[in-house]
């Protein structure tokens, strides 16, 4: 196990990847057990564990590029990542609103959909809660 | 409620865009109400409002421009829109083809399957009837 | 020289396509005579030679689509066919900026930039004339 | 039936594109008839018909194309017909997994995921086996 | 004058935009003032200026989702808007760096580039200053 | 120097990607450093080292893929390296023409407009030489 995969899976834990350690062991790990293995070493083992942006900001740049790219797996693999790492619902919302600008609004509106259960549940409703 | 929203909703009702309010009081609008709103405002309120264009030839660029970039939910919202318009559904069938010389033919594959149950009815088939 | 050619060379003289003509016997012909061709015949000869939908909405298509997807080149070109169709300037104005909508304001400003000299001249400023 | 469409069709057979034809005389074919027969014409019998370029590299390049612009339907049908031509579940997968790099890795573990039955069976997993 | 514009201009001066009021008054303004408009009202009027997402951040969004989607020009607006808001070059240079994951080397290769005199003075290079 | 970095810098020679040493040299490197040696050690180490695809073929791969997105520099790049790993001119040629299918052929005309000079010289023209 490579320095690169190990501080990728570190960081994978901190954002409580679980969901992502999952699809990596599950459809994509079996045809191409390598690029699983490189999907942690490259992103998070390069990239997240540098200094010069912190996490937070790592999702946000994550959530604002798989957005407009349109990307809706991943999207929510980053939303759920950033709420556990403390974002508020309504940060992520004015996120994905703000991506209408750059991609278009059906960027947008597609990823507030994909993203309904994870930035709604019983207790609040929309952006007035956290 | 603005004069841009009160134009948008009228344009929407011109459209029948039943399934657009639809969509804007479910999901999206539940996670983020005022996106629903500016949903409406900008495109309907500010451009479909505007002298220049008539909404036949708007839903055109709608139609043209979502079939290109592979947007499925809002090409099938415009598709509607055009066949309550008075467009043919030759027109339409005609416009998605068109796109494959722009957009490439996995685009207007996909359009042209996504858009089917629009296109046919129990009494026509294919580009034979209007 | 296949009818599909001579169908689509018909059509091209129509949009007064002078300057297709001049790209296609420049670059791409020199590298790609057969693509050259194909350009014509597929585009041209089998498409926009079609019953069911007329030239001018037919270039409504090609500009909504060539704005969205961010083609300069092939833009200008569809443009200047639109203007000689009879399409005014302020409809085509119109048609870019509602590009905006769907695949997002920088590809709209692209559009809008790239054709200034297009739509702009000595005696007439912006959408205030035709 | 026209020379082209002919020749499409006998590509398309030593493709063993079943399911392509399927494809063909469904949704698209029932919609647009003309655009079915286009799709025979100008991909298979224009292009692959071609000298220059042999089926195997043609499939390769069809395979990197739709995989980075994530046209998840057209990838199957073509890694379906590349394994028929002889191509090894590894080689497929190595194409894939490169497209991270041109599309990014979304991209490339999309490919992958959608492919996943294509791309294993009961006697062999991942890139172990042809 | 709108609230929205008043607003929006507010926002954009904040961002230092001197370069996006120069370019709104050139050639787009030119063929079309009202987007011009428009493109002050509903990025920065209507979006940027709500609660719930800081100035700082709104420039990572528009970063991560330019970078990605390649829109150069709109790109170099908003990495000069960031460095004004008080963003370190080596922030801005892990966001492009981290925008290779969600859509190629190509793109962040490219964005890269393109902001290099943006990114580089006489007194420091690269990564290691400020 | 890390192996990867080692190996992708082998296999970069073995492509005469003198160009890419330059352009990683250059403005890349002086804003990110770290990213040019990424962008030599993912591709090239990673990935084009692994047996499983030849270079040849993972220079198809390249050459469809950044046609299809769009991406000129990198595509000059990688047309530059299969004419010297032994691609005749036609093979490219045909590569670039079927990503109209894919891509569209807005797509398809400026790739083989942008490599025009690397697909002609003087003793000849277009597809007839090698």
């Amino acid at each position: 196990m490579s320095d690169r995969y190990r501080r990728g899976i570190d960081i994978a834990q901190q954002l409580s990847f679980g969901s992502l350690e999952q699809f990596l062991t599950s459809q994509v790990a079996e045809v191409a057990p390598d690029f699983a293995r490189m999907a942690i070493e490259f992103p998070f083992g390069d990239l997240y564990s540098r200094d010069g942006l912190d996490l937070q900001k790592r999702e946000i740049v994550a959530i604002a590029a798989l957005a407009s790219l349109g990307h809706a797996n991943q999207l929510r693999l980053h939303v759920a990542a950033a709420l556990q790492l403390g974002a508020t619902r309504s940060e992520i919302v004015e996120i994905l609103m703000q991506t209408a600008v750059y991609g278009g609004f059906p960027a947008a509106l597609n990823a507030l959909a994909e993203c309904h259960d994870l930035l709604t549940d019983d207790d609040c409703v929309g952006s007035s809660c956290r």
